[in-house]
């Protein structure tokens, strides 16, 4: 019963198959093979819009890349204070863009807010040279806690950091799972919202490394080929970065596979909100379940052989912390792709019963 | 009336007299004149310890080359939310550490408290490599808020880093004022509380632009020549810094510069204190007054040809926001070396007055 | 008849189907899981000795993440003047390693010689923090013209290196091809002959994408995990690279694939030798002819369908420029482990009946 | 007798008097005093053009602050072999651009000749985004070996770089020396024969440290001031490095200081052709002479009190080394503007008499 991470999810076949179909035969190296160029084609058709995409292999990669085009190593990106650039991909921010600022905001609550936006901004009053000031937003969707931003929260946040110059970057992970969620289009949820660079994410959703960098807005394209191919980036068999992306959004089969991830999480949501010895750290909006649970449950569980971790208590806003019963421990349980419904079953019947 | 700042005067007599004398003759170059190697010998006096000593022209250069030599590209800089190195020296921590992230704390309150760095330390939870982990203390003595660390304060902070394997710089622009204020030694300041190392300013009290980056823990120094070097700031002509710093540590010149300015900026906090029409946003402790101000005093004290500037809101407490006049102006006026009694005396006077 | 490069050839089916399997189920990420562990402990065996290997996804990545843990920003690397670090991989050794200098060195000869290496250091004169000191030799085996070291070559260079303080890098990204040639062991054309970081590269011969980074010096190796994420090049799900390397070292499979590789390559040198309108550039030592060409016969061959490109003419020697005749082009024709037997054959007769 | 180097020496009598009356009572921070804006405005005059001007300390900051506007971080620097920027620098060209090339060229002769430049950016063969392409063209005036560029090789010069695209940088740290060897005017050794930017340096000849980035191309200034401040060169009392411009300039005083010592050089000159023990390296066209000497001669001067140093035998052609006598050491011997007339009457008596 794995609940670790759906970064440690296998590939789906579908993908899996379409690496293998792709390896026959040679074919042109650095991306400019006809997988390459097709999976570009196709992300226009499911972005209704156009755009410019590069693939690479990581989404540490995507989101630095994207960072390093759209801010200067004076300037300063603002996120929130939970976000995955922030707080798990090291100094890689500060590498690719040459040592622009990362800057946390909103740690109290689970996504950023409109207001802690705006108050930021309002009160900065930055003095340049000597001040970094800030250039880019950065949303995560789904966020680090697995919350959806709605349509209206994005378009809020997209336009208030455009009054205030800066271009909006979304880190999409698990793009698929916010996008089952609000059931939206891909373009409602990016660039009709305000979106200008997003990183879609398709490792952690049926593909085995593969991430792309889409340009809504081309114009903050330029550089992003010599930029790729400095960090070392540019595979020389690009096809298989390719292959994967139009098996994945071949017949809504992204979609598809989230809608499965999305469906079992709420499933054992409803078991924790049933049972006495956990409780929903917050609403479970697309596969990750994050709880605050009985040391008593977390060890049942354990010995049954499910696999999760625990999750940084500072997360918790300060009424979490003051309302909650002490021995509680936050964890998080996330269902990817292929995680069996037996094993969904298994947990819900475990915390029903423990 | 300039109340500025103290890097608007100019040089003491004492110093610029050193500089014309310096200047006879021809000598060796980057650093290996006499001038620097006394100026180095003087400061192992001062500080009363074996010790390395680099000079540069410039605070910002002083504290970047010092945190490079300290932090890894990938390590976490902790400092006061409201520190020089974080709202006023753009992103040269980044450039000259090669990415390394500074984090502030405590943003509500005018210095880093124990407890404040103690609760972000043990509730960090980071996990390398993904999280860059805390590094460095950086301490600003006096603080941004022209507060000071009493010597009890810096040795339980400093023993906190260490408890946690970081080393200890500090910021020490106004270090002069500081040491006054405490009525210590140099020692007791520094190396004897915990500082690793020592970023000793003396631009703002009485030099043209020297800065000296003084290595207690010489274990730290290895790379200093050549990053200071790439970096731009191995002048050909050291012996320009070394003779300011000689002239300056001469026989407690620089601590009487730093009490004339230290006893001029009671002064002023003693008439602000009598006034309806502003309060002090912070005790004064060095030479420097923070005060909430009507706006009709600050126009009244402008017209009469008072130099000061505002200073951001953001860095007052929310008590302090709350309790406060709507209508108050958080203002700084700054005392240098060089500022005559008669200025002094006729601002108390107009804020005795108006 | 792609003769392109080797880096437009696919997987081979045995490292495809080790893929397929490894998909299976869920595994732990970031290089925690069993493949991972088991491709280094296979290359123990490979390379008879302790070692710490680490995989990456692209050639580049490789050799500049080594480089960074060899060379600080503000050392010299030295390299042949035709090296793929210095040619082919941008400005990612600056990237990686914070800006130190790469110089190459005898661009007039196919590979570095002892004689070339020890006149510039003997004559280098450098002073220190002003001039970059040579802190690492970067050698490639084969190198970029197709050469071959000889081991005794190797150990002079490396020796010499020595002699001076520096560590040796070696980019493999023909390694296999170079090793079939000189009939040696992994042992002794890597740290036997005194190379202490090797980039062992798969993807050009018979991997997707699959590169590792092996320190026989294990002393060199401690930043690395750091380096690797911040860069973006730690990927979640590490067992593809594993599984790629397990299947690649199993049973000598990637002896066998380099093996053809080169025989194909003697085949076409062969012809080309026996051809009035072409002359080999240089020897033939592992996968790829480097021809001086008629012009005539480039169109003829590509009449039929043959795809190579033409090299750039600096890369020749003064006396290879002067001998020849003015109408020949250099072009490189490259075999892989999957050209089919069939297409060399073609080429061949060609070549022989134009 | 001190002909070690320009840099040993002072500042003139009339720049140190400038500073002295620069330091009387407060000024605006920052170079927003008036005698930065006056320095600025007098070298339009100067340069006989609009232009933007920046002051900085060191002759590094200078050049490599004026090049990371003007190159990419994947971009390559051209320059002589034996410039400054690639050997006297460090590495840091590499740390303000961030990580672009700088590629020496022409390392046989004493400055780049235009058929150095033209064979090489025509055979170069570079492949974006895979190679680094030539960008900035660096001349320096006068070069490392104290040899000028004339106009018309400057206007050649310049012509090539941008037929590819390049633009042209100057480093002029003995700018002075050239134009009074040149007898020509400032905007005609500059812009109008295509220079981009000019780094000024007056350290070298009479002031303590003050060099000037001059932008004739004023497109490429816009990122100045952030780069200047994140590498801690911007000084807070800017007013110095303005006054010691102003005062430099003033009356052709730069000129006069220049003019003295490079019609000293030229009596040594004259001294060392009427010796058989020692010859001249290169003609002189400034205030130094290269002198290729015998060590009987060298010790001779040296017992006599002469300080000069040798200089790398690398830097002389293959021709002049097989040429002269074995025995010949290359040294460098520098006149600057505070030489006493009557130490180089003494070296000439001793080169005369040994």
């Amino acid at each position: 019963m794995n609940f670790g991470s759906d970064n440690q999810s296998g590939a789906s076949n579908k993908v899996l198959q379409a690496l293998v179909e792709a390896n026959k035969g040679p074919s042109a190296g650095y991306g400019n093979d006809e997988w390459t160029v097709r999976a570009e084609e196709k992300l226009k058709q499911v972005f209704e819009c156009e755009l410019k995409a590069y693939f690479v292999t990581s989404g540490t990669a995507a989101n630095c890349l994207a960072l390093s085009c759209m801010a200067n190593p004076w300037d300063m990106i603002l996120c929130h204070a939970h976000a995955h650039i922030i707080n798990d991909e090291l100094t890689a921010p500060e590498l690719f863009t040459g040592g622009a600022r990362v800057q946390g905001l909103d740690e109290n609550v689970s996504k950023l807010s409109s207001d802690g936006l705006g108050l930021f901004l309002e009160s900065f009053e930055g003095h340049p040279p000597h001040t970094p000031m800030p250039k880019v937003l950065s949303l995560s969707q789904l966020t680090e806690s697995g919350q959806v931003y709605e349509l209206d929260e994005l378009q809020v946040l997209c336009r208030k950091a455009k009054e205030y110059g800066m271009t909006v970057h979304m880190d999409g992970a698990r793009f698929a799972n916010a996008l089952v969620s609000l059931d939206c289009t891909p373009a409602e949820m990016t660039w009709q919202a305000g979106v200008d660079v997003l990183c879609l994410g398709a490792s952690k959703n049926g593909a085995l490394a593969a991430e792309a960098v889409i340009f809504f807005d081309t114009t903050l394209v330029h550089d992003f080929e010599f930029r790729r191919k400095r960090s070392g980036h540019l595979l020389s068999k690009g096809r298989y970065l390719g292959a994967q992306f139009l098996a994945w959004l071949d017949q809504d089969h992204w979609l598809m596979l989230a809608k499965q991830a999305n469906d079992f999480a709420r499933k054992i949501a409803t078991a924790i909100n049933s049972s006495e010895k956990a409780t929903l750290a917050w609403p479970v909006c697309g596969n990750e379940v994050f709880v605050l649970m009985d040391e008593a449950l977390i060890d049942a569980l354990r010995v049954q052989g499910a696999i999760f971790y625990e999750w940084p208590m500072r997360f918790l806003s300060e009424g979490q912390l003051l309302s909650g019963p002490n021995a509680f421990i936050l964890v998080r349980l996330v269902v990817s792709h292929s995680t069996p419904v037996i094993e969904v079953n298994n947990l819900v019947c475990l915390i029903e019963t423990t």
